[in-house]
């Protein structure tokens, strides 16, 4: 392996992120209770978020966007006003979440730091996830971070092109196996899956990989013994 | 001048932005003329936005959380779900506007195309922005699209550090004196203003520039002559 670039996916890869959004969710189904059962209003908010992500894209913001029209759609548009001002309380208290590293990470950025160019490569709201990396004091061993609209062969394509790297010079880290390892394998860069407990079901996929430039991690911190270090 | 990477913003430099959010405004007072006169309407949400700017950021989906909440308070809770509804649907609308590009646009970037490296650099939303370029068929013209989480000093200073180009190598292009002209300008860059005939509140500033690597343009295609092309 000749790696220039390590990227580093950031929610539930770098930091705790999903289970945030899964505690808001709880909160919701909560808010909701009188019109349906917290099952149904899962299915119902995912429906919503699925339908929006073209017009919305990913992040908090557009979470909560979502959020509020699903609410209308559940009840019926007999929703409170008093709901609707939950809501939008619920995504500043997210976006205010202090940020929680995952164990491991810190370490693995020190022994990295200086051997390879390392960047962030998210497809979170920019303005959050910037304001996220200031705050986990991790910002340093970051030569800059990639925001990416979405996550498919295309933008991992043309990121390569600013970073004027080949593909075999390139090692995407993540927890997703459709968003982080699939689509870097398939333009003949490195991807590397590191799990983390719960994932978005968006983001699932039930099949196996096998191929050359894949590796299963449990810990990011088995990234350095992969990488010689 | 040794230029080597002319930057571009997007909204209201390359295509027209801000009449779309006054014309999405004028809606929102219309909805809200049983609580308070336009003036007052257009007050309130301003206020609401400029506190929410550190939170949201910037772009069209911190705009309509922005526009939920001041309604909110504007009618003292007793706004309407209907009202929530139609807020929402706004938003959409203005995410799904075709883009209208600004007179003699495609003109300067097709004579520049091949001479510097070119770059949009913009501070909406990333979804947006990325949306908005793919759309306006000008895509080709550009190496890549920088998008900001703020436009002061120290983002044009990482994105600098990014491009691996000295300042005195940068001209940033742009509609706002206070986001694209002056923090480059204090860097060491070139900042070239190109005037729009409408600016957000929040983007102006009443004082007039005199420097070395300042020009002031009135259409953009006057970039061209500015560059002995």
């Amino acid at each position: 392996m000749n790696i220039k670039v390590i990227a580093f996916d950031a929610d539930d890869t770098l930091w705790v992120n999903e289970p945030f959004f899964q505690e808001t969710e709880k909160k919701f189904y909560q808010l909701m209770e009188a019109y349906l059962p917290a099952h149904s209003v899962a299915k119902e908010l995912f429906k919503v978020e699925v339908a929006n992500l073209d017009i919305y894209g990913y992040g908090i913001k557009a979470y909560i966007l979502s959020m509020i029209e699903a609410a209308l759609h559940i009840s019926d548009k007999t929703l409170s006003i008093d709901a609707v001002e939950k809501i939008l309380e619920y995504g500043k208290e997210m976006l205010d979440k202090p940020i929680e590293l995952i164990d491991g990470v810190e370490d693995t950025l020190g022994a990295l730091y200086g051997k390879y160019k390392l960047v962030v490569a998210t497809k979170g709201d920019l303005k959050d996830q910037h304001k996220k990396l200031h705050e986990s004091g991790l910002g340093h061993y970051f030569h800059h971070i990639e925001v990416m609209s979405d996550k498919q062969q295309l933008d991992y394509s043309k990121m390569l092109k600013r970073l004027e790297i080949e593909p075999s010079e390139f090692l995407m880290v993540g927890n997703s196996l459709k968003s982080d390892v699939l689509p870097v394998l398939q333009i003949g860069g490195h991807g590397f899956h590191v799990p983390f407990h719960t994932t978005w079901a968006h983001e699932q996929i039930d099949h196996t990989i096998e191929h050359d430039n894949f590796r299963q991690l449990e810990k990011i911190t088995e990234l350095l013994s992969l990488l010689n270090l």
